[in-house]
């Protein structure tokens, strides 16, 4: 999914103060899950490859606190500018860099299609970003839209109702946005002080100064913007319930536990966000890294041996070495699958404190370390197609770990 | 707070199919904390003592469900009415209970104003209630508004921007509305099909067959509509607050407990939202009943007996005997202190034991027993002003009964 030869890059207006949210911290920086909102809306533009800087223009006061964000959470491509007084003349700001190459960091390549995105919008996705993508590439201008949950009304000026709209007719104007870069740089060039000051829509700039008739394009109800501390509370649940819905599926090259391993993938590939991948654990695999510089948390781990210690040790590492901290607790359970015939195993008692003692020493660090071992010779491998609740017809053992 | 001699009732449309949530149940009957959304929208009307009748729409197969809900949830001044196709036929049925007398439950007096509202709304405070019943028993109609969160925008035939609304000249429509009936009503008989069958907004009725312009009231935060699966999860995180943060200080009519629980009120109040109340609690004190029944699920119960066994019970026992089922964990707090000058006293083994076995039978129950002595004869009552920690100054001993 590359938007076909477009350089792009995303600017996300990160300035405002707050004031619908109550409270002294300004919305972007409130921690979610113990991780500040403009984190996870960077997050989401990073997962994108074929997004090349992200420019995140935060207030003068906050230039500090995003650059610890940026360190701490390792973000990559971004480039931290000074906002204005007011929304506009933020993004301004940030469109200015690619322009007159402002930057002091690094030398930024001017892109061909621009995305504005706000920060207090963390669930965005790839497919909607393409979209207003392509879109601003055949029309110039294109932003995502919702319907609205209210109607709307107009006041007379004695407090009164003037008139209603029909709903059906309208539209919210949401997040993200495009622009050929041309387009909105020249918009914003051109705008007057007013515009500056008391406008809020960057496709009502690009249809005023440039005769660009933005394409609308419907948006998913997870684009919302975080605006009440209703939202903040709604925000934090949606990512609970994510990262308990994501699993990820580690087996070592063998070809019964790769098979073991894919059809576990199918059977449990309906219920939640499973990756399966095989690897031999010995070696640090790039790909193995890049799922833990994820979204994932939970690791189920198959392998045919009885002790499989060593390879804990090395996916326990990989883990801790990955740069994003351990901020929810990992669980890691690992199967250990008899595939054989005739041999049956079990854990002897030595082995056993020995993983005990590795899993309470792992815990500290926040990663649960389960296991679960399973006789399989009685059952044909694809008995895992019918889902996990078949498995305990074979011999299977819960081990607690930690 | 009672809008002066109005006779007002309310409608509570409950028929949406919530298609916008996703999942099968509609979103009144979600529940939150257990319990479903629309009894917290009609607690929240029932709460208001000057509301008479509480009307609530409901779709024909689900008339059932809400009266089951109106019995478990102990709901009074309740009447279920058949809902149209759609809102505004359903809100027209309910308006007719009252000019028709169709009930055959009991009769129901045409009140002078009739409030509209949302099951899906269920943060509703008495306070903007008042607000729109005064305003329509003037102007003949009113409304809560909020400010637009987002732009919006109309849209071409293309699918492309054709103009943008300033944000600033418009307002969301929301919910509470209230009317005078006679109003209203005449406004739903004089409509077309294609109003009641297309239409929303109930204050463009109001404007377009009475020429009655609004008046809007801006309404709070607090009053957004549960539309979609995230609103849930914000609404379920404002319920779990605002139970955590409620305390009802009971102390006997001993004027020295008074005096105590009368300080700890003021040094808490900041923090939390606090009743206190002084009774004998061998009586079954009808205000105390009350507080059992609203949303109170902590507390704290101040005596200057060495044992309160007694009180203990008869606590528990009103407790369980209040209509309201205990959804939540009921924590009681039980505070022994002692204000006289020479005698210390401290909860012997025999009755801790009897105690702990009480407060262990509770606990089944979902109501949590907690003990404190306090040792007071070195301290003036009034420390405890200066807030609890001072307390420990004292002999202050935590017994953990359960």
């Amino acid at each position: 999914m590359e938007p076909v030869s477009a350089a792009v890059s995303a600017v996300l207006p990160a300035g405002g103060s707050g004031e619908r949210l109550g409270g002294a911290t300004p919305k972007q920086f409130c921690g979610l899950q113990g991780r500040p909102l403009v984190s996870y809306a960077v997050r989401a533009m990073e997962r994108v490859s074929w997004i090349s800087d992200i420019i995140v223009v935060v207030s003068p006061e906050n230039i500090e606190t995003m650059k610890s964000i940026v360190e701490k959470y390792g973000h990559k491509r971004v480039t931290i500018v000074k906002g204005g007084i007011t929304r506009h003349r933020s993004i301004f700001n940030g469109l200015k860099v690619f322009a007159e190459n402002q930057s002091s960091n690094r030398l930024l390549q001017k892109p061909e299609v621009v995305i504005i995105h706000d920060a207090v919008r963390p669930f965005v996705e790839e497919d909607i970003l393409l979209k207003v993508v392509m879109a601003a590439k055949e029309h110039g201008a294109a932003g995502a839209i919702r319907p609205l949950v209210s109607t709307v009304i107009a006041s007379g000026e004695d407090g009164c109702l003037d008139h209603s709209l029909e709903r059906a007719r309208y539209r919210a104007s949401e997040m993200p946005q495009a622009f050929l870069f041309d387009i909105i740089y020249q918009a914003y060039q051109q705008c007057t002080d007013h515009d500056l000051d008391y406008g809020t829509e960057c496709l009502h700039l690009a249809l005023k100064y440039c005769k660009t008739n933005a394409k609308l394009v419907e948006g998913t109800a997870d684009l919302w913007k975080v605006t009440y501390k209703r939202d903040l509370y709604a925000a934090e649940s949606i990512i609970k319930d994510s990262l308990s819905q994501q699993i990820c599926i580690i087996t070592d090259v063998k070809e019964a536990v790769v098979q073991a391993g894919f059809l576990l993938h199918e059977s449990l590939k309906n219920q939640v966000k499973v990756e399966a991948i095989s690897i031999s654990l010995s070696k640090n695999d790039s790909h193995l890294q890049n799922i833990f510089s994820g979204e994932c948390y939970n690791f189920l781990c198959i392998n045919d041996k009885e002790y499989a210690t060593e390879e804990i040790q090395q996916l326990v590492d990989m883990l801790e070495k990955s740069n994003v901290p351990l901020l929810y607790p990992v669980v890691l359970i690992l199967v250990h699958l008899n595939i054989s015939e005739n041999i049956s195993f079990s854990i002897g008692l030595e082995e056993l404190t020995k993983i005990k003692k590795f899993a309470r020493e792992v815990k500290k660090k926040n990663i649960l370390v389960y296991g679960l071992l399973i006789q399989y010779k009685k059952f044909p491998l694809n008995c895992y197609a019918s889902g996990l609740p078949i498995l305990s017809r074979g011999g299977l053992e819960w081990v607690l770990f930690s």
